[in-house]
Order: C-alpha cells, then structure tokens, then sequence
C-alpha cells in the first residue's frame, strides 16, 4: 500500500483522473466547534430573528467548499453542483454540530470540499465566540458519507 | 456578554480596530489528524528522504494562515510577519500532531491565522491518506497560545 | 413562489443543479458610469492611441466574469466557452455605456458572471475617473439577454 | 486635468502614494436594487426568523470589500479596520438599498472598498431573486461620503 | 495572420470556444533558475532527508497551474486533470531545471497552466536563494510538448 | 551560508520580520519575451490606437504584483504603494522587453513582486502570441535593483 499523492519517488504530484468516467459524485462531512454553555446561548440568541451568526457561518462554509483546490494542494478543481451546511445547537454535548453535503459532476471525488466546507465554517464560528470563549474547540472533522466513484458507496461505522 | 461580530440587531460586521494600537501579535493553535497505525507508518515513510507528504503540508497550512481573511468573513487582513507550522508523528495515540506558530504587526490578534494554518494542513493531511484510510479524522483544533494585544498573555490551562 | 437559493427553512444553500442537462447558456447584461461631460472628454483623451483606460476596465470585466463563484456566495462555478467587454462613450447622457456578453457550457446560467463582468468594469472606470469627479454614479446594471436554459430566451423589454 | 491612474504616455499604472502619510480613512457608499413588489415581500419574507437573505448579502459585501484591489486592477492594497454593509427595504420606491461604510489605516482612501462591498452585496440580492424577477437591476451605486485624506471630507449633495 | 485574442478592432476578448469538442489536452513546459554552484550546493543539502527546498517549489507549481486563469486575464478556466512538476539540478549549467507536465479533458490547451507552472515554480526557487544569490536568473520558459487540440502535436525541435 | 527559509531541520517556514523596521523597499525587475520577427510586429500593430495587446499585459502584471503572497509560499505580505510595468519592443532582438518597478512600505523587501509583475506580465504577452508563434520563449527574468532594506542599494553589474 502506498500513498496515492506522491510518485515512486516520494514527489508530490496531482494524481492523473483523465482516465476515469465524470459521474455524480456525493459527499457529506461532519464537524463541531464545543463551547461553553453560556456561548452555546449566546449562539442561539445571536440567531434568533434577524441574527446573523449561523447564517455567516453557512455562507463561510459554502464559499470554502469552492475554494478547496486552492486550499488543498493536490486537490483537482471539481465541478460542484450543490452544496448545503446545516448546524445542529447539540445542548447536551455543549457544542455546534456541523454537516455539509456537497455533490459534484466529475471524475473525482467530492470529500474534501465537503471537509472544507465543515472546518471553515467551524474557524468562522470561532472567530465569532472566541471573545467570549477561547476554550472553544473544533472537534472531529470527518468524512460521513460518500458515493458514485468506482469505490462504491462508503458510510462511517458501516451504518 | 454578547457577541463581539454582531451589532445591537445581530447584524454581522468587521469589528471596529481602528482604534487599537499596532503591537506584535503571537498566536499558537494545535490540531491532529487520527489515522490508522498502517497509515501513520506511510507518512513516516512517504517522508523519509525526498519524500514530500509533511512539506505539501506545511507549505498548504503556510499559504492558508494568509488566506484566513479570504476564508473566515469578519476577520480584518492581518499584517502576517512570520509563520511556521510543524509536525509530529504520535505514535501512541496514533496521529500526527499539527502546530502553528504566527506573528503579526497589526491592530488584531492573529489566532484565527494559526488556527486556519493548522486547519488547512490537517486537510491536506487527511486529502494525501484518504485513499489508504477513509476512516482520518481531523481532532481537536485549537488555540495554545496568544499574546501581544489589551487582554493580555493567554496559554492553554494556565500553563 | 419562493426564492430558490433558500430551503423550506429559510437556510441559504447552492441550488442543485446535477439533474440538469450540459447545454450552452449565453447572457449579455448592461450597465453606465455617468460622468461629467469633462470626465467622458477625459477618458476619450485616455484611451486614444496607446492609452489603457478602456483597456483596463475591459480586462477588470473579463477577469471579474471568471471570479463570480467567488464573490456571489450561492453561484455555482461555471465553465465559461467567451466573455467580451465592450464600451460606448455616449456623450448625450455623459456616461459610459458598458455591455458584457459570456457564453459557457454548463448546467446552469451564465448571468451572474455578464452582470459581475459589467460590475467590475463599472467600478474600474469609477476608480480611474474618481480623482477628477467624485460626483460619479455606476447606473442600472441589467440583464439584457439569456438563453440556453429551460426557462427559453429572455430579451429585455420583450423586443 | 487629467486622469491620475495614467501615465503621460497614457500607460495604466498603480498610482504612487509612497509620500503620503498614514491616516484613518472613511467612506460610506450607496446602491440599490429595485425589484417588483411582490420579490420585495418575498426578500422580507426570507429574512424573516433564521432566513438569510439579507444575511448572505451581507457576508457578500464585508468579503468584497477585502477583495477590492484584486478586483480593480489600479487599486492599492489597503488596511482595512472596519466593514459594515445595512440594507432597508423601500417599500415605496419597491428596491433593497444598500450602505456600506468603511475604515482603514493607510495611505489612500477607501470608497473603492465601499463601493465594490455595494455592488457586490447587490449582485447577491440580484443572485438571490433573479428566478422570480428576472427584471431587477442594480441601480445608483455612488460614494456618499469620504473623509481622511488631504482632500478633506467630502458629503453628496454638499449635505 | 491576426493575434486571435484581439478582435478586429483590437479590443482583447476571452476567445470563443464553445464549439470545440472537449477533448483528452496535454502539454509540458521547461524553464530553468540559473544560479551561482554555491547556490546548487545549497539547494541540494536544502532538499536532503526532510529538507523542503524542492517540494516547496513543487507544491508552489501544482497550485499555480490551477491558478492561471485568474493570473493571465484572457485564459479560459480549464478543468485539469493531472499535473507533475519536475526538477533536476544540471551542475553542469549551474541551473536548477524545471518540467510541468499538465493534462486537462477540455474545448482549449493547457499549455498556459504548464508554463504558469513552471513559471511560479521558479519565482517560489528564486525567492528561497535570493538572500544567498541576487544574480540567480530565471531562464528560457518555454513549451515542450502539446497534444490534444485540433492543431495536432507540437514538440519543440521537431524532435 | 544556508537558505533562510529552511529552519535548521530543513522545514521551510515563512522567515521572521517582525524586528525589522518599515522603510521605503524599491525593486525593478527585467524580463523578455523572445518571439519571431512576423510576431514582434503584431503585437506592434496590436498596439495601435485602441488595440489592446501590451495594456492587457501591463494589468496582468500589475494585478500579480499584488498576488505575490499568495503565490510564492514563503513571501510575506508586503504593503505595495506603487507598481508600473513597461514594454519595449527590440527589434533588433526580436523581443518584447519588459520591466517592473515597484514600491512598498514594509519590514521586507519587494522584489518578489516585481519579478512576479514581469513573469505573469511575460505569460500573458506568451499567451495572446501562442496561436501564432508556438516558439516564444520566456528569458531572463531577473533582478535589476533594490533599495531599501538594511543590505543597502543593489544594482546589477554594479552599474
């Protein structure tokens, strides 16, 4: 097993994707920014009528998602066809819950904008609570979900 | 408390700096990306001599901390000095530990520049093992350090 | 009826589009930067042999046209096949007249990349001129044409 | 009288402001986009508890205003302290009108911020409604006030 | 003969494409950094077990060449499918010399993202040994090979 | 002697100015685009009164300058006050002579920009001849002088 980035060599390349057929490609990605009990309010009050902090967040989040080729290296410019961020206010684990799914039409894979998606729009929801929270953590930034290249469809903990 | 990137209507804005003094800015940020044993065994490798798995890394978190205004919408262009992003291979717990160190002369703290550092070479980390370990996960992005602006010295649990 | 870059929730996403045919979609938008007299006699003067100040805003148009997805949060990116830029001195109304025409082959239109061409192309010349007249104003940018979609040709005012 | 951004072989050039000193800037720039009555209800009804319409504008236009000098080719970089874009919805004269306000620290000024931040948050709010009103235009983009450099302030209409 | 990226009245245009079938584009490119021996000396140790030197450069010339439609004004975003850049230190010539291979599935050539490539390549090599060598030269950025378009294949030397 | 981006264990990083003081930084850098006779007097023609060819390079290369940071991996961004590029057409050596002269108030030198302006400026001139000339070559793009900075004025060929 060796990793598909770098040739015999160890050089770093784009891997070629030429060869491949364009199919639909799908792909979510989950994230969380924890944070105290007092900002997760503060969050919530800040999006309540009128309140921008989830709205920046998403925004942040999509934006990322086209701009991953030019984040991530190796990454092939994808031809994105939908991408959707949604938040979860998880009380309980005292964090934002992050998804981004993305889909694209191309030869290769969508995971990493939907990952790029999740940790920018995690970074944005930092930069909005860390004057009032520095402990805030960004948490488990993870593939989910993905679909329609030759290695079938993958779904975390097989469920 | 409230939210410092929202005005009295929960409108989103770039905070007011103008009036702050320019003073040397640090900020360090921490972060992980959890593969498998095999994986980890790969970087390690895919690094050894002329090998390029860590350098496209951190060249990728280097070239991110200037993108954070571009990337995360209420932060001011920051007047970067230096930046240097390091890793290390965990082998216990199974995971390469990213660092960020910045510096900056400006009106603002530079935290958001190092976590986006740390951010982005986490991605491109996780971009290079996907194809061998679907199941990386990206791990507890967060701030160590910050010094040089009025709330003073901050360090990670009061170290 | 409802806007479509919103979902049931009111949450801003980037409309899917991977059910929608490649075809090739056209659009032409307008737009004027009224001036004084003087500044348009100025900028007729710019441009004669060898001036650049109609070449500038051409080339700010065209460039802008390819960064859309980019600045306009919810557009997709799109393959652009052409842009143009050009420009009309209209000396009876005292402004520059400025029309943007794009083709791409894509899922979706190309009319958000003609009205940011026109856009950037205004706010060039607005840049040139500001110096000598501060009482300059950017007017009624539009689409004028589109076609290649379900929704069949649009042709401003019907005609 | 003659346009700074030439040369006196009428070569474009990124005007030298080396000699100038560093002071605060300010600038406040307005624009509008008239929609038909019924679009205008249906903007107010997005932005009505978590839409975010008027939110994802607002994003469009801060982050614009970052872009600025990579999007007008003669623009200086400039440092930016502040960003603030508002929206009213005029019922009466049926259009969204927009206000950007900007400061900065530097050495020339900043309305071409404030202007791209207009015209940008315009082309979202055309972005967001162009499927059911395919008839709106972005109208009136104009500096409504500067003050900070040598020529004084300056307000429209000499207010 | 006509430069085709002036139309006929020698205004610039990003040229029309639609009609051409996408199509299987390769192209390569080759340029050279023309330095003291010393200066090969250094690059060498610089690029030893860990040393970043090269892959710094490499990872600079891979995300160029995903930038060139945003650099040089009148290129077509091109959908790239493999990119490598290469380097070999010619002692000989005292010259640290460059390869960009790109491939792109597209209606135009790719040889612009080779030679962007190549080109930033360099620039990023020239600025990691300015300090040690101001008299380091960036030489000969040319086209080697180009497939794919109806113009047929092109090796320079007819070789 | 050793590279001053590599830290002792070879890590590339972007190097620390933060002590440094902000002084006036210039550089001028030069550049050729060698093309066939039949080209060097197109682009001539091209030239004429309202044709385009050397203004769209002059932008291309002024707009580079400002992209530098976000190209060259290890360059910091820099305050650029004033940037210009010029063309001299040789006939004598069949080619088209370029040069960038820029300023910038900064803790660190610019002559990265300027050698940038004149390789994107050369892509782009490259670009606009490629349909017509497959043999243009990109040569000696080099460092003509700087000023500045605490190493004191440099001239090539001590001139």
């Amino acid at each position: 097993m060796e990793l598909t980035h770098l040739d015999a060599a160890g050089r770093a390349r784009m891997v070629a994707v030429e060869e491949k057929p364009e199919t639909l490609r799908e792909a979510a990605a989950f994230g969380a920014v924890r944070v105290r009990p007092e900002t997760l309010r503060l969050i919530a009050a800040g999006d309540m009528p009128k309140g921008d902090v989830l709205a920046v967040a998403r925004v942040a989040g999509i934006m990322a998602a086209k701009e991953t080729p030019r984040l991530v290296p190796l990454c092939h410019p994808v031809r994105l066809t939908s991408v959707a961020v949604d938040f979860m206010l998880n009380e309980a684990a005292s964090r934002v819950e992050i998804t981004a799914r993305v889909k694209a039409m191309d030869r290769t894979g969508a995971e990493m904008e939907a990952l790029t998606a999740v940790a920018v729009a995690a970074l944005t929801l930092y930069d909005m609570v860390k004057a009032v929270d520095r402990e805030a953590v960004i948490q488990e930034i993870r593939l989910e979900y993905k679909a329609g290249g030759k290695s079938g469809v993958y779904r975390r903990g097989g469920a």
